[in-house]
């Protein structure tokens, strides 16, 4: 059924298919978002989640609900499979289509294990609402299996916590499991000494936050030490398994592990039969169209783009959110007969908290660190988050744990209904 | 290891047993509550979860939190396989063993599907979080799978919802599943009229709310029926399947079924090697204890009480509540060669919300309907409520509801944090 408006499908719900599809609000087209699921993910606050500081839909959105005003876009919960550029078609689960005018590819990236596949089971990565809820799961198992366990060194692997990467992701998993571990094992576990609690940090890079300023690199790697963090640098790991990670020449006995190590695009390539580049990322031109084929966008952490000095645009929410809003500008130009300018990135700086009270921030500029960038950054991210209700209750969440350092959100909850067995899961790991 | 102080175990962190442990604060004795769970559940509110208006910590918190304050409690996160009653040892999972010297069984209600266990599977009960969650996601993924569906017979199936069982949990489910419903199409679905929505309420007996006087019986069915929910009275279900419900000589047409007709006990009798009544249930002597095991007490669900006019105590948590507390008491009564009174239940009233503004209240003496007994309802709810965050969180997210009339929880989210098919729960259903 052709459309008598130009038609846009844009495929992903995250931040570069949310931004591209606002910021054709007042166009002249016809919008389709396509999503898996059925919410946008604030993911810059999942740790939160898995450290159960916030609920899961403090940081998730339903898509719809977020695009209610915008008569011209359609919201389809879908599972996309390939694309036909040839017929200008969508293709779907079940069979079904969606034909395109133009298209934005904004499907975002997935936890890569380097070939390692196998090591998922044991250490999931950070990317949705259920991998957050299942590492808190499994933290908070891990507590009530040392309580339960007499001999010694199984309780020590219990309380052994191993976090992969130490970027962001993991210096801000690794300060919040050390707060979230004290503070509940703080007189609510008897058996339990909240010094016994162990957080390990392993980065095959020589420092940790590489993307950062070496000065607040070093900062933020004392400030975790002073948590009592165990920062490993320059160790590979070679393995993981059941019982614990192998790095360089020495062995972790640990029952909790967290990938924050690496990140892959979406096999969007494969869909375009075209080459991707490393990490599954398409080398975009100047306009963020796939060589070849001038309708057709990329967007996030699937373009791979380069700023003007030569490196590469960063795989961060303002990147995707940046670049939704340049496709959304080019096709509008281009129906106008404009000519389009080619996309320039901003950036506007890297953040990350250390934990509650500590942060930095390195704006190129200028480098803040410590409780004023800890402030700055809490004050951002409510800035940053999508609706005045999250806004709210966002600011409660961390006042209320500020204030009484109570985390509300430590549930222990299964993913099947029907489940009778909450603790298998710490046997079977 | 024999406890030098007198040992209670309590299992069980429902109102019976939570309020069992509370009321031992200031009594001489080591208390060990265990549960399968790490939360107490505030069961009156969990409809709230399943529709989209409360998120899962908003209405389940750590029972370790609650009990932080008290140092004679242990808390245990554990299942129980059984009693031995000669060695005074409860069985736990993996061989573990706790001895006491008064135990307290407080286990709850399951659903109960009179011997048609197959039904399960299609029509979900509401006792736990994670069945809350499974109601959220069928509920949401029936209107996205709506909206993309083009055979107008299907998309009748997909938007109609049956409930079975009439009693409080079925009419607020009803008038909530209404409210969810149509405020999520209402602008946010292209292609769906929030007027095709079907709300099916089935019920054997020959009036909703059969606990209550009859004027407010016949006033909620009203009520129901002027919001939209059609009510089917006096018809037998005699089958469930993933196309639909057959009831009496009729057949609905739906997929999404949920279970609200009955529930038994949990199988406590087996464990004591004693014979249960109708519906799994214990029959107690009037201090609560099992005939022949004196220093055994059965609170809750799981307890047959008589009232003093011979009518059964009911399972809602006020008697819970009040028959842990007893147990508490008479516990400390014996240890102090006082004499134990029987157990007496005072009956506070009944009620059930039938949506926004509209609830019924049976206080016996005397009833309220319309928005004042809603306002009462809420307050009330309120108040019951544990603790402080949940009061304000609670409080806020109702406001916001009531005043905008967006549901912050409609999240589509799964068990297996590796899932990559959100949508494959409607096709197999």
């Amino acid at each position: 059924m052709p459309s008598p408006r130009h038609k846009v499908v844009i495929v992903g719900g995250g931040f570069g298919g949310l931004s591209a599809a606002k910021a054709l609000k007042k166009a002249d087209v016809d919008i389709v978002l396509i999503d898996r699921r059925n919410h946008h993910l604030f993911q810059p606050l999942l740790y939160q989640v898995a450290t159960a500081a916030l609920s899961p839909s403090e940081v998730a959105w339903p898509i719809r609900h977020l695009l209610r005003r915008q008569g011209n876009v359609r919201v389809l919960m879908g599972t996309v499979i390939g694309v036909d550029t040839e017929a200008r078609e969508v293709l779907l689960e079940h069979g079904e289509r969606e034909g395109y005018d133009s298209l934005v590819l904004a499907t975002g990236a997935q936890d890569s294990y380097f070939g390692n596949d196998e090591w998922k089971r044991f250490a999931p990565g950070l990317k949705t609402v259920e991998d957050a809820t299942a590492i808190r799961r499994k933290l908070l198992l891990a507590l009530e299996a040392a309580e339960r366990e007499s001999d010694p060194e199984r309780r020590r692997a219990l309380l052994t916590f191993g976090i992969i990467g130490a970027g962001p992701t993991g210096v801000e998993l690794a300060g919040a499991i050390v707060e979230l571990g004290r503070s509940s094992i703080k007189g609510q576990f008897h058996t339990l000494d909240p010094e016994a609690l162990r957080v390990v940090l392993i980065e095959g890079g020589d420092r940790v936050l590489s993307n950062f300023d070496k000065e607040l690199s070093d900062y933020t790697h004392k400030a975790l030490e002073d948590m009592g963090v165990q920062v490993e640098l320059g160790e590979m790991v070679s393995s993981i398994d059941a019982e614990g990670i192998s790095y360089g020449k020495r062995r972790l006995e640990t029952r909790t592990v967290i990938w924050a190590a690496g990140v892959a695009a979406t096999p969007v390539a494969e869909w375009l039969g075209i080459k991707a580049d490393r990490g599954g990322q398409i080398k975009v031109a100047p306009d963020l169209t796939v060589p070849g084929l001038p309708n057709v966008y990329v967007v996030g952490d699937v373009a791979k783009v380069s700023r003007a000095d030569g490196r590469p645009v960063p795989g961060v929410a303002p990147a995707a959110k940046q670049e939704g809003q340049y496709a959304a500008k080019a096709i509008q130009d281009r129906l106008a007969g404009h000519e389009v300018e080619p996309f320039v990135y901003k950036h506007a700086g890297d953040l990350a908290t250390i934990g509650k009270s500590s942060a930095v921030i390195d704006f190129g500029f200028t480098k803040i660190k410590g409780w004023a960038a800890w402030w700055l950054w809490g004050i951002a991210h409510i800035y940053f988050l999508v609706e005045t209700r999250t806004r709210i209750f966002i600011t409660l969440s961390w006042l209320w744990i500020y204030l009484t350092g109570q985390r509300s959100a430590r549930l222990i909850t299964h993913g099947e209904a029907t489940s009778q067995k909450p603790l298998d899961e710490v046997d079977e790991d």
